[in-house]
């Protein structure tokens, strides 16, 4: 079943569901799904609308321009994506193979709706994997030295392989600013429980500091480091009896779920991003 | 502020979201929540809708018979409540206050919104509680043989306090059929992981069989022993060095906190019973 | 049963575990309870020994200046205690009553094992429950001006109730290193998963920045703010849905438990504190 | 590190640490790790003991045979395990990947320490994955004609292949008394939160009965099916808007942990099996 889906945001009002939805249901769209969020003290309204478009009597190219006059009309902010349009991902790794493994696989077994056509790297040593699965590898090295260069290379990859997502799947490299105001649909996945051990090594300050939970975080990447939207977090139980090394086994499996959560999520655009931008966050429309 | 709110189900069909809000809006109404969901399976539309009554154009002694005109039109089952209007409780117990004393509390505390004028008991130990804060208890003890009478003199006690809602407390009898037809409306706390264990003495059976996590459910009362509609579980680890008493302990928490959340859901008519009956579930609307 | 606790930490060597479950045979005594843990990186050995007193056959009195001998030899650092030595607990609390009740509540059915003679509060507030429960209360009220004097008033109570330790039970004071010096034996609930959100107003910060999960954390106090070792920690999933309000009221449950636990873990002398000052924590016999 | 495992079980008494801890000190062995339970109902003393063998003054090959004299002197059960022994699993799937991936991909990262020399199937589905990994795969298909046949080629190659464990990773049979009875080793993960849903289908089931939360569960198979003992349980909340389709995705996940930290559990000998035969079960030494 082919669907639209629409995401929705703008100042609350009286009326919004219901002229919304009657915009849908006039034009013989039957709705699969339509959920909606007011963010009180901020006054905005913000939605998911997914419906069916077999008997839709707009064909599927005017949608966007027919709906625009509804949005004008009601001061709507508006994403429009189809469900039929399969995105693609491109999967940034360095050394450890665990995210990439388990991206892949869940794309194999259709678990991520998705194409994942390359996979970049600053090391060669994931290639092998990528291979095994026929996907398109480049190795990018990053120094300080080559960092402007090296991401001039990866956005033209971005590029011919008409990337819509990129993945951070233990990619140990900061996105400059340059890079995310190029691309800024970046997902990554930090190995603590945020705001909790931002930044370098937070296993080894996790056991330093003796806590008794250890999780992980994906959000959405931003100009200021492990401070983007959280779309998704996880935790699991440790003892004194954890070394920092049996903290990174546990961890992994973490953020294998924690990231492909946060992915499948994005991809079947349940995530709502709004805000101010020193405080933007996310709803999450399951 | 004073809302409406309306549990919905019918066949699924299109242009029900916008049948439904449009009569909202069309009478001046500000819809704070609308949350819906389709059984695929079932081919059913659920949905809860509140909306603030502070310009609405019908006056609330309307409400339900002007609604009744719409839900005739497209066929819909429908339940209308009124938040200003404060459900009455009647907790029954028997000897474990843990549960007694978390409600209590908890009502005090504004977490739950109703009045709790009576508690009932098989057993006059938990009376000085009730007392302590002001509740009436009432004592019916209960044999095989009293049974019938007392649970009419129950029966009877729910009618003079004008008892809305019956809350099983740790109450350690069953009740019969017949109070069921009398009074639909209670709910339970079982110490178990539904459907594991059901019955008498989850925590030895759970610990004779070396489970690793224990749990607790709350549930619709039916006349099939723990077998009525869930409305929220919970679980907690447990090891090889769990005793009976300690998992009991343990288990304590969780049927306070199970126990609590489910009164609350029910309370904010948050939950929606549906299905055959050898198999009714629960949409819960959070 | 009456049995004796050591709580022990030394450098690691061969024959620990012989040596001291042999001085302890030799004498007698039935080991209930032994569990141990090497901390390779430190190099140091933890352990929480307990035996039952029935047939012991050195008198309770003379047991500490006994085992002193082995200590000796063998560079223990050690602490004793008697099960049936019954703690005594002073709770601190401000204008939140919820972890004030459980703590009370749990003491009368038994879950935590101790005398609980004293509530100091910085408010009037909760003197009703203090006494309905026939608790002693007094209100020493806290101003910058008057900290100083204050704390020299709780230090006095401390001394005449004879208090083991004390429980900040959402006590909304700091505690100045001068009391820490003079009663280094307390227990507070912060209302976060420390590190994330140490200071003030956690859940505030926690919706601002759009956490997917909350936690509560009890730890020792130290002069260092949210910084002192973590005993035990636990945590629950929000949503785009919560709101501060709802964030308080689920973080109340966390805060409960988690203290809760922690007290039980510290009166059953199940918790060794060890490390570097920097970065101390804990080991739980569990 | 090369380290020698006891697993010891015996009837409790007084002195039983002093003793076996005084013999691997009295040999020069340094303790690595010591954990014991004794379960006060069945009087049972349960221990595991770990030491390095680097300066042990009994030869590898004598080890048995010396410590017999203590366990026959104290009516020791006892089982003798050296952890740089890998043992030789054989892994058996029918047709879905999700475990026999996650268990590969586990032992290539080191995860678990074993060899993986074989994957026996009655489906020839998953082939291909066994050949990517090197791994030989057989394909026996069973049906009821063929089952005794079948179970007879597959003990043949468990002794042709030295395999000291099998693990089901969704092997969708059931092992017949006599195949236990020849190789009694053997991990199953089942799809549930045993003893909720045992048998078959056991999400559709949970999804009928409107559970809010899932499981899965991994245990030693026995010939009472989903009746052996339990090692390890893990569950994740699922609400009404799961589908059986969905439920089996988030269990998916649940499977591959849960196996995978049994099999590892199992591996580093933590798994101690007691208890009578209607009612055995598991001391995990963590």
């Amino acid at each position: 079943m082919a669907t639209a889906i629409l995401l929705i945001s703008c100042p609350d009002q009286r009326g919004l569901v219901a002229k919304i939805s009657n915009w849908v249901f006039a034009h013989n769209g039957n709705i699969i799904d339509a959920d909606q969020h007011v963010d009180q003290e901020a006054g905005l309204f913000l939605m998911r609308l997914e419906w069916d478009l077999a008997d839709f009597s707009i064909p599927r190219e005017a949608i966007a321009s027919e709906f625009q006059d509804l949005a004008t009309a009601i001061g709507l902010s508006w994403q429009l994506y189809f469900s039929d349009r399969v995105p693609r991902l491109a999967i940034f790794v360095s050394k450890q193979e665990h995210c990439l493994y388990d991206l892949i696989l869940r794309q194999k077994a259709g678990e991520i709706n998705a194409h994942i056509p390359v996979v970049i790297s600053n090391h060669r040593i994931l290639e092998p994997i990528a291979h095994d699965f026929d996907i398109n590898f480049h190795h990018i090295p990053i120094t300080p030295e080559t960092k402007l260069k090296g991401e001039g290379e990866q956005l033209e990859l971005l590029r011919q392989y008409q990337i819509d997502l990129v993945v951070l799947a233990k990619y140990m490299q900061i996105l400059s600013t340059n890079f995310l105001q190029a691309f800024p649909e970046v997902i990554n996945i930090h190995h603590s429980f945020l705001p909790a051990f931002p930044g370098a090594n937070p296993y080894q300050r996790a056991h330093q500091r003796g806590v008794k939970i250890i999780g992980a975080t994906a959000h959405y990447v931003t100009e200021d480091l492990d401070e983007g939207p959280i779309i998704e977090q996880d935790v699991i139980r440790v003892s004194h009896r954890d070394t920092v090394a049996s903290m990174i086994r546990k961890g992994k499996d973490l953020e294998r779920i924690v990231l492909a959560r946060a992915v499948r999520l994005h991809l079947e655009r349940r995530v709502l991003v709004y805000g101010q931008p020193e405080a933007r966050r996310t709803v999450i429309f399951e």
